[in-house]
């Protein structure tokens, strides 16, 4: 593999890509291990999670410092950001100790039916560039999938081989001393590898976080399969934030711009499009805003810098206007942030002004009605998150809430969609093209239920039985019971 | 539309096929109601199912009649059925009033964050031809979508067109009394207007159940719109019934029968493959209990009737030996049932021998050893259901239930998977190619969250919230709060 400086663009040390039949060796692995990470109890499981939570905490400042090498995203962020990833593995140990996952249900019948979730088997993790630690080897996808009870082959990030190897030694001496079974964890990097591994029999599902073209590759490929199997990817988009009348005079420029610019606008959340009630002078002030805290940074890699370059001309092409252009900083994968203005005649005439630009980038557009914002509401697709500005009991709010949540996943009242925060009720998947598979997530507890499906035993004896649907319940977890829930 | 006696080959009076105008007006249609039903209490929502159950109960026999003249099940099965139909129909109303469905969550934060299932939109319902009722216009699919907030556009069955036009008629009053918008249930018929509907922008999701040829068709279609939308397609398959040597004397011949040529064989979860331990004579005993009580009956279909002859055939082409073939019946879409014996070699070399042949078609395979039977359930595709046939206290049976449920989404214990109970803890959708989406079920509770995609709200005020996630829980529904069940 490559790995680069992208302060510099200088290319650094990394390991070399995998051959198909290391991959083959690596999925084997992960097959042979299946069973007994299935069979795992719970609090098993969750202690192999927590061990892993516990090494990144331990070390977050050295990973920190190793990520910064090759996302150039700064120490502050990063350390942050490993230190989240440990809270949220500790978290996904806790709901796969609290059971629920399991969705077991038992009818007495007869028949007896009794109905658990079961692991699907090993899962293929494509991670982001963006997120090396919260979407990276030990991520969202990685920590539910192992908690769910699938052994894990990640693809190495192009955009950070070195720490993605420096994560699996962790989690691999994590593993190892709490007791899961090698193969519970593997790793493999180049494209070509990538590619072998979602072709894999032994490959069970995949989770992808990244672009439109490579969750939509992945999920082409899979559905290719002789025996297909689910792509849950997480894609970028281009994610609206709404503001109304009343809400225009308070309205603060500074959270748009710190939000779009936020990690140089690398957020799959990042508010891409803020449509503003017109005559409040929202555009000029986003500009002003923009020009006094602009970031000055670098992008992951080369092909994101290049195509950030190239997405902001298109979006003059079509027609946006640039409202304000900051300088870059120097040398490696430099970008501009920038903000347009675009017409919302000009959004309903030229879809491509609603594909995502990833990097520090945003479109204003300004409405004159209520008619008008709906047109463009009509148009917009599916995102994975969308905003809405409102004032003390705005007259405007509830409905827009209702009409944003048809074309999204996670709708936020007076605040950005970056920042996504871990737990029960969070939803980071929204309606096509946002997600393939609209009704799951990559974050929060409903994770875990990506990579199970359900299995029901129909007058089974006890001993016939997996633990959860025995009669003494042994894992002590919540079960419905002829329709009751039972604690 | 055509429809025809299967018992005489005579063509029946049948509606018209539905013009690509009438598909757009139905979907329109279901579309301009979507909001309504969606937002209609789950009280409601269940009277209206409840509505329905009401008609099919009260007017079983006569539907049972007219059902009776298309598909030649015979009077006492169908008036069975449609009772039956009325009592899921009633069991899903108590899913939709129970609430659980709706997973409401909470997280007070801050952020606060609420998530709520929502319903999809229009779906279109592609139902069976071998359970008019179950699987008709008003069966699980419709129920199942109606009761997730749903409007449901189905499409006539080319086997039971008048049936399904009756049936549509009985649920628009019933719906129409109970207050549920016009639009709530559509119906189209015809080939093509069919492929219009899973094309139409205003469909939401395809719930299907049939062949491996048309489920996947509609799959691959629904994969190439511009915005992809889920098909849940339940699919016939081999399901594979194994008898352990313990169990071999006990071994009940009889009810294999009975379930393998139950509806002649028109099951989707009907056991096309016993493996039975050698040297048990249990091939002789199926072929005598046959020879004793196979039915005379004919197919659904000429299509159907066709098919299952040319199955049969290749099955033999293949190596599988004729061990009993009975007298069919006379004139229309008769067809022979017959049970074939075929080796477990032969099984692992030729794949065709574990595709579905629908009709009363079985295959006995007698395996010499553990080690013989494992290598035939290696290569098992994935399917419905899976039985086990074990003596009391069997040391084979755990390990055999657990490597069924690997490829299968149901196992049943001294059972056969004829039957499906309709409860909580059902499941009845298996590995793929035996489901699109094997993590769902068309049958059971479970079977409304194929329609539904969750939504979280962050930090927005009570008004601006869908009842489920208001703080004073108006639908009463039970909700986890920052982690714990609250009923």
């Amino acid at each position: 593999m490559s790995s680069y400086d992208p302060r510099t663009g200088a290319a650094l040390e990394a390991p070399p890509e995998s051959t198909l039949d290391e991959v083959d060796d690596t999925v084997a692995a992960a097959v042979a291990a299946a069973q007994e990470v299935a069979a795992a109890a719970p609090g098993e499981r969750a202690g192999w999670l927590e061990a892993i939570a516990d090494s990144l905490q331990d070390r977050k400042d050295e990973l920190a410092e190793a990520a910064d090498e090759e996302v150039a995203l700064g120490l502050p962020r990063l350390i942050e950001e490993c230190g989240r990833a440990a809270d949220t593995i500790r978290f996904y140990a806790s709901v796969v100790r609290e059971g629920g996952w399991l969705g077991a249900a038992i009818d007495s019948g007869p028949p007896d039916l009794r109905r658990v979730n079961v692991p699907l088997g090993p899962v293929a993790v494509f991670g982001a560039g963006n997120f090396p630690f919260g979407f990276g080897v030990l991520g969202h996808d990685t920590a539910t999938a192992l908690a769910a009870g699938c052994p894990v082959v990640a693809k190495a990030h192009p955009a950070h081989p070195r720490l993605s190897a420096a994560l699996a030694e962790l989690a691999w001496s994590a593993l190892d001393e709490t007791g899961a079974p090698a193969g519970s964890l593997g790793l493999i990097g180049g494209f070509a590898a990538g590619s072998r591994l979602v072709g894999h029999p032994g490959i069970r599902a995949v989770a992808f976080t990244g672009s439109q073209r490579g969750g939509l590759a992945l999920w082409r490929q899979a559905a290719e399969r002789d025996d297909v199997i689910p792509v849950f990817a997480e894609m970028g988009t281009v994610n609206t934030a709404v503001v109304t009348p009343a809400a225009a005079g308070n309205f603060d420029e500074n959270g748009f711009v710190a939000s779009f610019t936020l990690g140089m606008g690398q957020f799959c959340t990042k508010p891409g499009l803020l449509l503003a009630p017109a005559q409040a002078g929202i555009p000029e002030r986003v500009a002003a805003a923009l020009g006094a805290n602009a970031p000055r940074g670098w992008l992951l890699t080369e092909q994101i810098a290049v195509a950030y370059q190239q997405g902001v001309k298109n979006l003059e092409e079509t027609g946006a206007r640039v409202l304000t252009r900051t300088a870059e900083a120097e040398g490696g994968w430099k970008a501009q942030p920038t903000v347009l203005a675009v017409t919302t005649a000009g959004l309903r005439s030229d879809p491509t002004l609603l594909e995502e630009v990833f990097g520090p980038v945003a479109l204003v557009a300004e409405y004159g009605s209520r008619e008008e914002l709906d047109e463009v509401l009509e148009i917009l697709p599916g995102s994975l998150a969308t905003a809405v500005h409102a004032a003390e009991d705005d007259p405007d709010l509830p409905g827009l809430v209702e009409r944003l949540s048809r074309t999204s996943g996670r709708v936020v009242v007076n605040g950005w969609p970056t920042g996504v925060a871990v737990g029960w009720a969070q939803q980071h998947g929204g309606p096509w093209p946002a997600t393939t598979s609209p009704a799951h997530t990559s974050v929060g507890a409903a994770a875990l239920q990506r990579f199970l499906r359900p299995v029901t035993y129909q007058n089974a004896p006890d001993a016939a039985l997996p633990p959860p649907l025995r009669a003494a319940n042994p894992w002590r977890i919540p079960r419905r019971v002829d329709g009751n829930r039972e604690q």
